[in-house]
């Protein structure tokens, strides 16, 4: 049993996957998000696991449609909180740090911690992992890289300073697929969300009553986005996240009501609520 | 007369103020996004140029928490199709191209044209500006840079090919910030747009009455997005974008109504409707 995640060994994807499963299944690194659902579709892993959005950066519109154009449904999710390690050679102090070595965003996401060291050059890598070999291989002494715990213990790397990422809020929200929907522990309808996509024709009064048909049921709306469809003026594809189970009676009155207005519906899941965890780390890989 | 933007000359940031104020004003680079706020607050710049938002990588929610917490208004916006080129050395033929460096979302966003040369190395730049600059300098005969048109003109680069982003419709939506309100040409209503946020206490019913008081007035929704607060459960804000000026009675009286039912509420400003445009080019900089 195997989830696929995008990335590296030690990135956020892997993280968020053993985060979520613990030890039950294998993380395989995958080289993309498409590759991501290739993985599921063709039953090389049982799940995938798939950022969505980002507290900072917003909702991953590739992905949704990416979501779209693919079979599977959301059984699960989970809210990894973002963190950072400063990763030197061991023996290398602090102060002798001229370069720091990260992906761009990763780098980004430091900076204020980064300007603490007066004047240091940041380089871009292609993924934090990058970073870290990079400064392993070259046995580089005045240079650090920015990555996670689990790259430390994957690398035998000095962890210089952790936790170093500007925000401590800053969360990424990951969704695990399957070909199967969500079966298993029957949970009460407040603990369960429902993930759907839909379009209306012409959005004022059409967004109005679709959102009318959730709050003349009392169902929670946990999230709503609209985005406008490419080239369509005035179409727009909205995200919307709610309380319960598509299966429930109030929810399939609801979905049923909304079927009525909209031109386009797609169910992508129910799946238990997640919530934010701090990234477990597994211990280093043999082979 | 000047417009602060993010990043080098020849980006996406100098192309969108390019598009948007053909020469009238001049485009000055800043270091990073928020110091696109301080040079206007400081009056560097009479105006400011952010991104706010991409079709494929969604809402940048750091950029609304910079508009939240400095006090400029929006006066404008435009939608600036992204668009790349492969730039080389001069007399570099495309045969020869083993290496391709560039900002890692650029090299993203190209994936599928970068696939058709086989087996290419990429290497990721901290922009687009430095990859050119890196093959320029280095006068490397076996690599290519991808960077916009006019990164080709300011650095004499040959365009090997251009249009080569997998989707042609990906656009970013830029905003125009001034110290003052927009207050130029009086449009018709249904020209002009209006940017708020807010925040509801608790979300279902509330979130459904604060769109009822536009519904209610036939006011045109042209972007709803909710966004959880972090650390608060069931706190969420919204960015809303709708048709009209805040100053006019119909919108008056409906913000009116929207500040019964919120906890938190902040006009960012009312401007002319954008359009999606391709970027222009302005003449190689002297000096």
């Amino acid at each position: 049993m195997s989830v696929a995640f995008a990335g590296e060994y030690g990135s956020f994807g892997e993280l968020a996957a053993v985060s979520y499963f613990g030890g039950k299944q294998q993380p395989v690194p995958v080289a993309d998000f498409e590759h991501i659902f290739g993985a599921v579709k063709t039953g090389k892993t049982a799940f995938g696991i798939l950022p969505i959005e980002n507290s900072q950066a917003g909702s991953i519109h590739k992905n949704y449609d990416l979501l779209l154009h693919n079979g599977l449904y959301i059984i699960g999710e989970v809210l990894l909180r973002v963190s950072h390690c400063l990763l030197t050679n061991p023996g290398v102090g602090r102060r002798r740090i001229r370069t720091v070595y990260s992906h761009p965003q990763a780098l980004d996401q430091c900076r204020n911690y980064l300007k603490r060291f007066g004047k240091v050059k940041t380089v871009p890598t292609s993924n934090t992992a990058a970073a870290v070999l990079k400064i392993k291989n070259e046995k580089l002494s005045g240079a650090a890289a920015i990555a996670s715990m689990q790259a430390a213990i994957d690398y035998d790397m000095h962890v210089c300073a952790m936790g170093i990422e500007d925000n401590h809020q800053n969360t990424t929200r990951f969704l695990i697929l399957s070909k199967k929907p969500y079966r298993d522990k029957k949970l009460p309808s407040g603990k369960m969300k429902t993930s759907v996509v839909f379009s209306t024709k012409n959005m004022p009064g059409a967004l109005f009553r679709s959102l009318s048909v959730f709050a003349l049921r009392d169902i929670n709306l946990l999230k709503i986005e609209s985005r406008p469809m490419p080239g369509k003026h005035f179409e727009y594809l909205f995200y919307l996240d709610f309380e319960g189970n598509a299966t429930d009676e109030i929810q399939t009155n609801a979905i049923h009501n909304l079927n009525e207005i909209t031109r386009f519906y797609r169910l992508l899941g129910s799946y238990p609520k997640g919530v934010m965890v701090n990234p477990t780390y597994r211990p280093k890989r043999r082979g």
